[in-house]
C-alpha cells in the first residue's frame, strides 16, 4: 500500500543491483508506484540509478522521470538519445513533459520532440513550451474535458468518451461555445444524471465559475485555489478561450516550494539547496549571506572602535554588547516575519503602514519596557545603577528601532517588488545589529556623561 | 469572477450598512461567494459584522461560519441560540459542521445537535467529534460514494445516485465489501463509459490503492496525499473498514498552518498570531524568545565578566564581539534550517547522523575558512597582527561549532518529538551567542599570552 523507504530494503536492493539479480528487483521494485520508485532512485548512486532505471518500461520511465531529483533526473537524460526520450515522455501528461524536457538544451528539445509520433501531443508540447514557467501557462496542461455548450447529453457522453482517454482525472467538464471561449462548468455527477436530450446549455453553471488567464502569476494562481478551495481550475487566454487546466497536485508543489523558499531566505540560504546538495553547492548557497553577516560584524567593530575613549572609562559598557547586539536582531525579525506572512497570504494591503507601524510600535513598547524592566534589576549586579540605566533605556530604544525597521523593510522590498522574505533574515538581524550598537553607546555616553 | 476586497468597496459597504441599505447589500454581497463574504466580514468591525451575517440566509451563514476567521466566528456564534446555530450547519460537510461546533462548549455542542432534525447528519457529527483534531480521523468528513464490489453497473448509478445528493465533489468511488471493508476504487469516468451489466467487482482497482487509518498525524496525511498527488484519500478503521475521507482542499490548509509555524516558529514567534491579533496577544506571543534571548546577553555579559582583565589589557578585543556572535549565529541557523527542511521533507531517516555532521563540518570549514581569511585582513586595520589571527582563528572554531550545534540540535529535539523547527529560532543563535563568546575570548587569551 503505502512505501517506506528503509535502510534493510535500500541494502538488499544495492545488492541485487550488484548480482544483477533482476527477478527480486521485479517483484520488490516495479510492482511499486512512480513515485516510490523515484524516491528509491534519487537515494542510488549514479551507476546503480541507470541499472535500475533501464530495468523499467519506456512509460514507467516517462512517469518516473517526472517525480525525480532536478540533478539525478539531468545525469540519467544524458545516457539517452533524444529518440529514446521522445519514447518515454510519449505517454505523459502535456505539462510533465514539457517538465522533463524544458531543461534540455533547445536544439535536443527540437530533436526529441520530431521523434514524438503523435501529432497532436506534439502541437501541445508546443504550445505548453511558449509559456513562462512561473506562470498559469507554465503551470497548465493540455488534458482536459471540453463539451459544446449546444451538444445534448448522449452527444456529450460519446464525444466525452473519446476525449476522456487521454486524461487521467477529470474532476469538471468545461463547456465553451463555438468560438471555443470558456461560458462555464458542469460537474461529472450532473452529467451522469441528466436525461439524455437535455442539451448542455441547460445543465451547465457560469456561477461561481473561477478561472485564471495565462500569464497570471503562478503563486498568485495558489492562493486563488487555495481560497476557493479548487481542485482544479480552467486557464483561458486574453479572448477569455480555454487553453488548459491547472490541478491542484502541481499547486500543492508550488505552495510548498514558495514555504520552503521564505523559510530558507530567513535563514540565511540563499539558493535552492538540499541536504543531498554536494560541499560546494552548501557552501556556495550560505556565503551571501555570511558575508552580510561578516561585513555587519565589521561595521560593528568600527562603531565599538569610535567609542574606545568611552569603553576604557567604562569597561562594563562592553559586557552588554551581546544583549543588545541579540535582543535588536531578535526584535527586528519578529516584525518582518508577521509582515511577510500577511503580505504572501495578500491580506496586507488593506491596513495602511500608518497602522501597522503604530501597532507594531505599541508591541514594542510594551515588550521594551518589560524586558528593559527586568535588565535593570539584573545589571544592579553587574555594576553601577548609572549602568543599568544606560543599559535599560538602551535596550528600551533598540526595541523600538528595530520593530519600525523590521516592519519597514519587508513593506519597501514588496512595493519595489523583491521578495520581501529576504528581510526576515540575516538582513534584518545585521542592520539591527549596526544600528544596536550605535543607539547603546551613545545613550551610555549620554549617561556617564562622558 | 474573483473577488479582490477594495478600500473603496469596504467603505461603499459600511456606508450601507451604516444607512441599512439591504438593497446595495444585495446586489453587491449576496451574490459573492461564501469566502468572499467571509474575507469582507473579517474587515468589519462587531457590529458591522453581525449586521452583515443577519442578511445571509442559514445555508450562506453556515457556509460563511466555515471561512471566518477564528475569533470572528466565535464572537458572531455568541449571538445566536442552539437552535440558530443547527440550522445554519444542518446542510454543511459533516466535517466543516464539527469545525463550527467543535469550539463551542460540551453542554451547548449536545444541544445543538439535538436541534438537528436529520438523523443522519447528528449520527456523522456525534461519530467525528470523536477523533483527535490533528489526526486523519479529524481531518476526514462523512461525504463519500460508496458502492459495494458484487452490483451492476445499473444498480451502482441508481445507488449512486441516491448517495451523490449529498457529495458535494465526487472525485473518486469507493468499492467496498459487505462488511463495509475497503476493497478498492473506481473512478467515476470508468462507471460512465461502462456497461450496464457489469460487476463493479470487475471495473475496480486495487492495485496503487492508498488509504490512511483515522490515528495519522495530519502532517503525515498531508505527506501521503502529496507524494502520491492524490485529490482525496480513503480512511479506514483498524479493521480496514471504510469510515470517511479527506480531500485535498482540507490538506491544503493543513501544509499552509505547517509551513506558517515552521516559519514563526524559525522567526520566534511562539503563538499562532495575525497581524490583526491585538497588541497584547501579539506581545504575548513574542516574550518567551525575547525572554531567552534576554538570558543569553545576559549570560554573555557573565563571560565577557569573566574575562574582563584581559579585556582591560586588550581593549580592541571588545571590537569583535559583534562579529563573533553574528556569525555564530548566521552558521547555526543555516545548518539547523537544513536539517529542519530534510526533517519535515520526511527523507532524514536514511542518511546517518554522523554522514550529515561531516558534511556540515565540511561546509562550515570551506566557508569558515573563507571568511577568516578575509576577516584577519580586515582586522590588520584595526590593531597588531596577533589580534589579527586571534580573531580569525576564533571565527573558525566559531563557524565550526555553530554549524555541528545546528545540526545537532534539531535532530535531538526531533529524537524526543519536539518540533525540530523550534532550533532555526532565537534558540540556537542564543546558544551560539554564548558559547561563541567564550571560545573567542579564551582563544584571545591564549593568543596574547594573558
Amino acid at each position: 500500500m503505502r512505501f517506506e523507504l528503509t535502510k534493510e530494503y535500500l541494502e538488499k536492493l544495492q545488492e541485487s543491483i550488484q548480482s544483477q539479480n533482476s527477478a527480486w528487483i521485479k517483484e520488490n521494485v516495479l510492482e511499486l508506484q512512480d513515485v516510490d520508485i523515484a524516491v528509491i532512485i534519487n537515494a542510488l548512486d549514479r551507476d546503480e540509478a541507470e541499472f535500475l532505471f533501464n530495468q523499467l518500461d519506456d512509460d514507467l520511465q516517462g512517469e518516473v522521470l517526472t517525480d525525480l531529483d532536478d540533478d539525478v533526473r539531468e545525469r540519467l537524460l544524458k545516457s539517452y538519445s533524444s529518440k529514446e526520450i521522445a519514447e518515454q515522455i510519449e505517454n505523459l501528461d502535456s505539462d510533465d513533459a514539457v517538465d522533463v524536457i524544458g531543461e534540455l538544451d533547445p536544439e535536443q528539445i527540437e530533436e526529441v520532440i520530431s521523434h514524438i509520433s503523435d501529432r497532436e501531443a506534439v502541437e501541445e508540447i508546443v504550445d505548453l513550451l511558449h509559456y513562462e514557467d512561473d506562470t498559469a501557462g507554465g503551470l497548465m496542461q493540455k488534458e482536459y474535458i471540453k463539451a459544446k455548450a449546444d451538444w445534448p447529453v448522449n452527444r456529450c457522453i460519446i464525444e466525452l468518451r473519446k476525449q476522456a482517454e487521454d486524461v487521467e482525472k477529470v474532476f469538471t467538464i468545461y463547456v465553451v461555445d463555438d468560438n471555443e471561449v470558456l461560458l462555464g462548468f458542469l460537474s461529472l455527477k450532473r452529467l451522469l444524471f441528466a436525461d439524455a436530450k437535455t442539451k448542455i446549455s441547460e445543465l451547465y453553471q457560469d456561477k461561481n465559475m473561477i478561472s485564471v488567464k495565462t500569464g497570471l502569476d503562478n503563486e498568485e494562481v495558489a492562493r486563488v485555489m487555495e481560497k476557493y478551495d479548487l481542485v482544479a481550475v480552467p486557464v483561458i487566454d486574453l479572448q477569455g478561450k480555454l487553453v488548459g487546466r491547472i490541478t491542484i497536485d502541481d499547486v500543492v508543489d508550488v505552495i510548498k516550494e514558495e514555504a520552503d523558499k521564505d523559510f530558507q531566505l530567513a535563514s540565511g540560504l540563499s539558493e535552492k539547496v538540499e541536504s543531498s546538495s554536494n560541499v560546494w553547492k552548501i557552501s556556495r548557497a550560505r556565503i551571501p549571506w555570511l558575508t552580510i553577516g561578516m561585513i555587519g560584524g565589521i561595521l560593528g567593530a568600527w562603531v565599538i572602535v569610535g567609542f574606545e575613549g568611552g569603553i576604557s572609562k567604562v569597561p562594563a559598557l562592553a559586557f552588554f554588547i551581546p544583549l543588545i547586539t541579540a535582543m535588536g536582531g531578535n526584535v527586528g525579525v519578529q516584525s518582518s516575519a508577521i509582515v511577510v506572512q500577511s503580505l504572501a497570504r495578500g491580506d496586507a494591503q488593506l491596513g495602511s503602514l500608518w497602522k501597522k507601524l503604530g501597532k507594531e510600535s505599541m508591541v514594542a513598547i510594551v515588550n521594551g519596557l518589560l524586558l528593559s524592566t527586568i535588565v535593570y534589576a539584573i545589571t544592579l549586579f553587574f555594576g553601577s545603577s548609572t549602568l543599568g540605566l544606560a543599559v535599560s533605556v538602551s535596550l528600551f530604544t533598540v526595541t523600538l528601532f528595530a520593530a519600525v525597521f523590521g516592519t519597514l523593510i519587508p513593506l519597501v522590498l514588496d512595493r519595489y517588488k523583491i521578495d520581501p522574505a529576504l528581510a526576515t533574515g540575516p538582513f534584518i538581524t545585521t542592520l539591527n545589529d549596526v544600528l544596536g550598537l550605535f543607539i547603546y553607546f551613545t545613550i551610555g555616553m549620554l549617561f556617564f556623561g562622558i
